[in-house]
């Protein structure tokens, strides 16, 4: 039987899209429990380290993003082939973290003159950022081997708000531009993002 | 032929010291090539995404220290059973980036008004993550499984300061102290921590 998959998080993209977007393209059945503070408070405790998100299959509990992300890749075909290349797209995934960190932050930020500061870096940031995942993308725009794995996914769930300010941010990386066209032209990430709730964050 | 393996890092544990553990827990050679400032200001510019740790393969260069402590456990197979235990290993690798980030932010915190309300709120993190490791740990001093993962040697690593500073830091928690045994016992990292540079971070 089918595993059965239960994703946990608030309603936002953050610390879990790229789990969804792993169970949509692979075209994987999964429960996408979003919760609000108050649901979150009454589970808090059972949680294994007291944090969102969650993954529970068939039962057992596992939470820690990155985990999840590896997790679900493994067992949906989307991590790329063992060794080396499963290597590549753990790294790509990884670095993806430091994109995230930058841009959470910038958003986060509440002092008005500190935020326009961490904006302007991330001018200079997100190109150097872009010039090295370009340079390590494959010529089909699939990062590692030649078809989908969740490196892709993560690059794509990464840069949306990047791409939804300014839809030209790739216009330099060709192979990124590829990146993100092979997400979409998968039916199930389409369908996925069709119905998403649209999220700040 | 066994695999070269040249891992590239400055003179400190921080963010390779697992994979350093990892290869010795395995008895697996590698070159651990500990680079200083100017030294590493010369190959920047051939680094993946600018960043050490490097871990070097037969020729092949990838970078990000996680995923290097993956990708270096799951060839010495100290990685845990492939599937679940495997996730549960992942898991508790990733969550001592919770506990890093906390001790390297208040270890480098300038402003000592600051750096004291970061060791303040240390006092009660520490003892909150070490209550989840502990009931995520097995009865036998093993993370995962019956025998050494490189969740063990992550743990191992990243309590080395909290240990130092407090040799009882572990009191009430008899399956965290019983996997610190266990990785000491461990013959290859016994020779390696005999001989490897004491390092404030």
């Amino acid at each position: 039987m089918a595993p059965k998959y239960k994703l946990t998080y608030f309603n936002v993209r953050g610390r879990a899209e790229l789990a969804r977007l792993i169970f949509a393209a692979a075209g994987v059945e999964f429960e996408d429990a979003r919760v609000d503070g108050a649901q979150w408070a009454a589970i808090k405790e059972t949680a294994p380290m007291g944090q969102l998100p969650l993954l529970e299959v068939d039962g057992k509990t596992m939470c820690q993003s990155t985990a999840i992300f590896r997790y679900a890749a493994k067992e949906t075909g989307l991590s790329g082939k063992p060794g080396w290349e499963e290597a590549q797209a753990d790294m790509l995934v990884c670095g993806m973290e430091d994109l995230f960190i930058k841009l959470v932050t910038a958003h986060f930020e509440k002092d008005e003159a500190k935020k326009e500061e961490l904006k302007k870096e991330l001018v200079t940031f997100v190109p150097q950022f872009f010039g090295n995942y370009e340079k390590l993308c494959g010529p089909d725009g699939f990062f590692v081997g030649s078809s989908l794995t969740y490196a892709d996914l993560a690059f794509f769930a990464g840069t949306h708000n990047i791409l939804k300010e300014r839809a030209d941010a790739l216009e330099n990386f060709p192979k990124l531009a590829k990146v993100i066209e092979n997400v979409k032209d998968n039916k199930g990430v389409a369908a996925y993002i069709a119905e998403r709730p649209d999220t700040a964050v």
